[in-house]
């Protein structure tokens, strides 16, 4: 039998996840929007064969002004049009993208994802958001966001309607007679008549269903309610972890959630994202990290830390110790498992506050690695194989040198070492995480009464 | 100085814009969802010189079994993917997308046309619909469509709206300078903060201002209030006109609307829909016409001339005359301008039922010409010379036989004659057109009160 392989995602922030990452040497940040750029990254994903592409969002531009001059990432390509182009300089590479339940229509989320699943073959992964920010709410006349608790229950609705969408066509439905005239199958597209608390959404849909049936759903909540949500809809997590603790902790009861719900393990991959810095050796590594360190402007740090941990460090010295007392995050309407991470990053370190927005600068929160491609490797392989995780989405800190690092230098060891794919095996992004394809839930409801 | 040339839109209705072509030889229908053959499409047209591609759109699946087997347009890409897509395999032929600024939110819709603007490197167009069918509503979660009033009163807010979001950036807002670790200008990216009647919208974007300033604005409405809204910030209309006295009342109402809000009659492209069948020869065109109303099923030709003109056609037989007794239009509230026309023809020409539903299978209202490609270019010469088209949208039967046709019979025909293009000379769609680049107006409004 074969081993057990890792699942891997290419966490595309353009143009990086480091704050100063647009600022290195080898990041194309005059690129940003430029297709040509976006289609070598995605051919370079492709190239190391990753299992997917993954897109963040986030439906807000610049806030202020004065941080907002330093950051690349508030002008950037929308990602289903985005994705929709690669596509076609792509082969076999998933396209995930990330669209909020809060802010969009059922109607036209099903079918955008549908139209990008037959556009690509059968690529397609939504990762399901609920978005976290006030700045958000005010682009679509919301005057404050939208509670936590009742941004968890929309999603859910959210995502029923789409995926009764999606099977308001049967996958036989179209038929293509010329000499009859018949198109379709009437009998095999019928309305969805949906009446929710959120949504009322007659159907059917106006296009055929999905190749892979429904697009893979993606989560990355980790507060309660986004455990909830995920563990009875998602089909891969992408979870900010910081520790190997953390990580499996969440691994064990993420999966052990799913029996209620009538779900096996397999079909449900956690894959925690991982920031990692590749040098050839672990002395690159360190200069490079040293370098990027430099490349935050200090300002721009403070204010980034300020703003992921709610405190007001503007009384503060950068070399003082980090005040670690974090207002009360029950009140916090946005991500409150970001919140958790740094509360327990201040708890296990004393870090000045410099320290402390080095620490985060390129992984947010998320799991950090440092070293030779060997290094890497064995850190990814530890938990992989100690329970922590089914795979990574890995998060380069600039682009394209982070990801070339990646992929020409990690992949093949974790190739060797019998981990990773050497070539893609599948078609869809299904395939490749080795999940099953959806049976049509309206057919299967039908016969059930039928039996 | 350069004789005046015809700008031409290719209107894609997948597999065909009349009602049988999807059943005719040279049709692809079983590639309707198939990207390599828009693909094909798309290069076609670009091969062809096209100012734009041009995709239509509804927000419904198909609605009546019966009728809905035997169409083929309720199950296709849609747009701003498709159009994405397409971007990455053609150089300089214009891309125009419908979108419903009833069924939608400016922050969205502004993103995503700047985002394929920028993909595109400057190449998009947006037709702005208000729609008009109740079963669109019922997707959206509302019980009756919006009134015709208040959806064009919408309208115009929502273009206001996602104007001013594009408007958030200035062209040279973005510095991406590594070595200061300056990104952006702050001061060249400002929030809207628009409060209106329809919506509320903090803005800035997040995305810089497109290519082209704006995307080319369309529009394609025929009534009081879709007239007026077009002369005011519409730059190419896309109208259904059956005859030419119609169009040239059309052209010379609009090209007068426009002066009451200071703008010149050069910045209105006006080009009606056309629908044409090309024959090597007349005769030739004739026989394509017979086979394509041959391949109409009668029972699907009744229901289609009843949807189009409000009329129970039930309780008569094929070979009838056409009852001509129009239920009043002041109460309808989807198209007023079909309605218009159907009028139009039911009054000037004697039909049965069969006669007139084969007369509007392929045009549904638009101009429908026949003939070899020294009379289809005849015709279009005519309209163009005469003060009534500054171009057309050309919509071909059946697709890729109906397009390839005009590609390679028709267009040499009007090359020759020095009214169609040989070569682009621009890049953009507004180059393609003629238009000019639009000014930043929050810049244009602050320069003013400064000075």
């Amino acid at each position: 039998m074969q081993q057990r392989q890792m699942n891997l995602g290419a966490f595309f922030l353009i143009p990086g996840h480091h704050l100063g990452g647009w600022r290195h040497p080898e990041a194309s940040a005059e690129k940003v929007l430029s297709f040509d750029f976006m289609k070598e990254l995605a051919q370079t994903a492709e190239r190391g064969k990753f299992d997917m592409i993954f897109i963040g969002d986030e439906l807000k531009g610049a806030g202020n002004s004065e941080i907002g001059r330093h950051l690349a990432r508030y002008t950037s390509f929308e990602p289903t049009t985005l994705l929709s182009a690669l596509s076609t300089v792509t082969e076999k590479i998933g396209l995930a993208a990330t669209l909020s339940t809060t802010f969009n229509e059922p109607f036209h989320v099903a079918r955008k994802l549908a139209s990008i699943d037959h556009l690509s073959g059968g690529r397609v992964g939504w990762n399901v958001v609920t978005s976290s920010m006030s700045a958000e709410a005010h682009n679509f006349g919301q005057g404050n966001l939208m509670l936590h608790e009742e941004r968890y229950l929309r999603a859910a609705e959210f995502m029923e309607v789409v995926k009764g969408l999606w099977d308001t066509y049967e996958d036989d439905a179209l038929v293509i007679d010329k000499k009859t005239g018949i198109f379709s199958d009437a009998d095999k597209i019928q309305p969805l008549d949906y009446q929710g608390k959120w949504f009322s959404v007659k159907g059917p849909l106006n296009i055929a269903r999905p190749p892979q049936g429904y697009p893979v759903m993606i989560q990355a909540g980790t507060s309660e309610a986004g455990r909830e949500l995920a563990a009875r809809s998602a089909e891969a997590v992408f979870a900010a972890c910081h520790t190997f603790e953390e990580a499996r902790e969440y691994y064990s009861d993420m999966k052990g959630r799913l029996a209620k719900y009538g779900r096996s393990p397999e079909e449900f991959k956690i894959m925690p994202g991982v920031y990692p810095i590749v040098g050839r050796t672990e002395e690159e590594a360190n200069e490079k990290e040293a370098l990027m360190n430099e490349l935050v402007l200090p300002k721009l740090g403070v204010a980034f830390l300020s703003g992921l941990t709610g405190i007001d460090l503007s009384g503060y010295s950068i070399d003082d110790p980090f005040p670690g007392i974090f207002p009360d995050s029950s009140n916090n309407n946005g991500i409150k498992s970001r919140i958790e991470v740094m509360k327990g990053i201040s708890g296990r370190e004393n870090l000045t506050i410099r320290q402390f927005y080095e620490k985060i600068a390129g992984a947010r929160g998320h799991w950090s690695i440092k070293g030779s491609p060997s290094q890497i490797a064995d850190q990814l392989e530890y938990w992989f194989r100690e329970g922590a995780a089914d795979g990574f989405n890995v998060m380069p800190p600039y682009l394209p040198g982070g990801l070339n690092d990646f992929v020409d230098l990690v992949i093949p060891e974790l190739q060797q070492r019998g981990l990773f794919r050497t070539e893609y095996t599948g078609r869809t992004l299904r395939e490749h995480l080795g999940l099953s394809r959806p049976e049509n839930q309206r057919v299967q409801a039908v016969s059930r009464v039928t039996e």
